[in-house]
């Protein structure tokens, strides 16, 4: 029988189906991710002259900007939901607030070639594709006009990708998002309450559960979270307590490449090449209750329909349990990467 | 340019798209709803006993339960959520909380029809539907293991719907669901701030303003609200101040089933028979502060793929502003509904 289990973080009830009952990966939706647009991509190597100027690049080959030759690339977005230039203006009109629409929205071109994904690059590859986040984080955050830089990644027409090239995306905000907003409210509250970081209770109870677990190397761990809102969802987390995602080093940077390709092929074998998402939550600038909060990706693959009465309802169901989730993305067989 | 705006309630920032560059309706994604499965359909009348037997029902002609006669009908969900039986049993796991999953979880069939939504039924038959809506929600509240009772409708493969016949759902809960519980949190931080019910304020100046207002009677007001996570998201809340949608009178039943109507044609009639979510946000079960909260419906048309990035994110982005979502409404050639 299905349980409802309490997120110990943000305090959202999930009925969670029980072992016995989960629904295997083929039970959900499948999508055709054929890419048919390589022909006309801007974002292939070659065409760098029909992005904006790039604002940043890995250039092995010492090659000038905006000229083939870069491994991954970042360019402001065409069509960027929030624009750069400007001052921040608040305003209230009756007992309504707003704001002009201020911040910047970057498109990480994640690889020159259009038929490979993330998780189809080389660890180094995806290292770089790390570096560059933090390279535009670090940059973005000295405009005193921001509050929080969110990088995320969008894969597939479910996921909302309307561009099939590989690409992640930078958003710099003058205000911190609600997602972020509730769990630093949530780990402040818990921190508050029992003196510890509620990530690394979390991490220490699945070390020591194992049946969410699903990889770990050297600085991080990753595993399928007891309260997840979507089905095979996963985790992945410094093993060492870091509220900012920023100060990766430089020695840490090619285990979260290794982990974050392992754990995206896991699910792709297991899910059929499904659209996902994933998000990367840090603390916001100027944070300074770094104690509290440790920075984490979040993945989560689109596979159900459900979002839309689920948000409304605030109601989630999720029909494979996290441990058999965690059990199939353990089994998934993929190669090992260092 | 597009603006930033915060919900007046619940605190969320929403990236609004201007009134110029704004989306049309005919700039989303569209759906075939074909009924294809009329032969085999469990809802039908006459297959009464393909179903649980039922809770309660519409039945005019005094036919007895589970035979045909019935113009609406609620059944137990034959795929429950949750439970009925059973006492609720509430544990710790380490850092984790649980619970079983007590609740009921019920179908209400809409229309003995195959091929009529609830917009295709009158206004008398819609009523019945509300009237259903609040016999299950009394008396369900009457069970004390219950915190909340929560009403919703999927219509369409996007909005989540696995059964194409025209239904309902009515889901007692073990506890308050997070969605219902920010906008609880919201509008008591509001009433200790101002004095007022943050809803009633907003009643007050959407009709000032009346660009985002879309339909009116002498009893209920609908409109586009200034804050939405969806383009073309409208609201109906009753005009006078009321917490909990048990309590609708028998006179102002008519007068939601006729508005409620004309929403769900004026959004259809835009945007071509799209999936859609609606919600009932009433006070939960003893709830002592209904001076603070104030009962609506929220309808949400699923046109777009973008939810599962944007939860992720907390940065949510609409490409049609209310004010020219509610023009398009407005426009829509329907009947009047009386």
């Amino acid at each position: 029988m299905a349980e409802l289990r309490r997120d110990p973080i943000i305090g959202q009830w999930v009925l969670v189906e029980d072992d016995q009952h989960s629904l295997k990966p083929e039970d959900y939706e499948r999508e055709d991710q054929t890419r048919t647009k390589a022909a006309v991509c801007q974002f292939c190597a070659g065409r760098e002259d029909q992005t904006p100027p790039e604002v940043d690049a890995i250039r092995n080959d010492g090659s000038a900007p905006d000229t083939p030759g870069w491994s991954a690339r970042v360019v402001p977005n065409r069509f960027p939901a929030l624009r750069i230039e400007g001052e921040l203006e608040k305003r209230g009109l009756g007992i309504y607030d707003t704001s002009n629409g201020i911040g910047a929205h970057e498109i990480l071109i994640e690889t020159k070639d259009h038929e490979r994904d993330l998780a189809d690059l080389g660890v180094d590859e995806i290292a770089d594709v790390l570096k560059l986040y933090q390279r535009r984080s670090i940059n973005l955050a000295k405009d005193k006009r921001f509050k929080y830089i969110m990088v995320f990644k969008n894969y597939g027409k479910s996921a909302g990708a309307s561009v099939e090239h590989a690409h992640s995306q930078i958003i710099a905000l003058p205000m911190v998002p609600r997602s972020v907003l509730v769990e630093l409210e949530g780990s402040r509250n818990y921190f508050g309450f029992r003196g510890r970081c509620v990530y690394c209770d979390i991490i220490q109870q699945e070390q020591a559960d194992r049946d969410r677990l699903v990889s770990e190397n050297e600085f991080f761990t990753a595993f399928c979270p007891y309260v997840a809102c979507y089905p095979f969802a996963s985790w992945i987390l410094p093993k060492e307590h870091e509220a900012n995602f920023c100060t990766l080093s430089d020695e840490a940077r090619p285990h979260l490449a290794a982990i974050l390709k392992e754990m995206l092929k896991r699910m792709q074998t297991c899910l059929s090449d499904c659209s996902y998402n994933f998000y990367l939550h840090t603390a916001p600038l100027q944070y300074k209750d770094g104690e509290n909060f440790h920075w984490h990706i979040e993945i989560v693959p689109q596979i159900t329909r459900e979002s839309g009465y689920e948000w409304g309802t605030g109601f989630y169901s999720v029909r494979t349990s996290p441990a058999v989730a965690a059990g199939y993305l353990r089994e998934a067989q993929v190669e090992a990467y260092v």
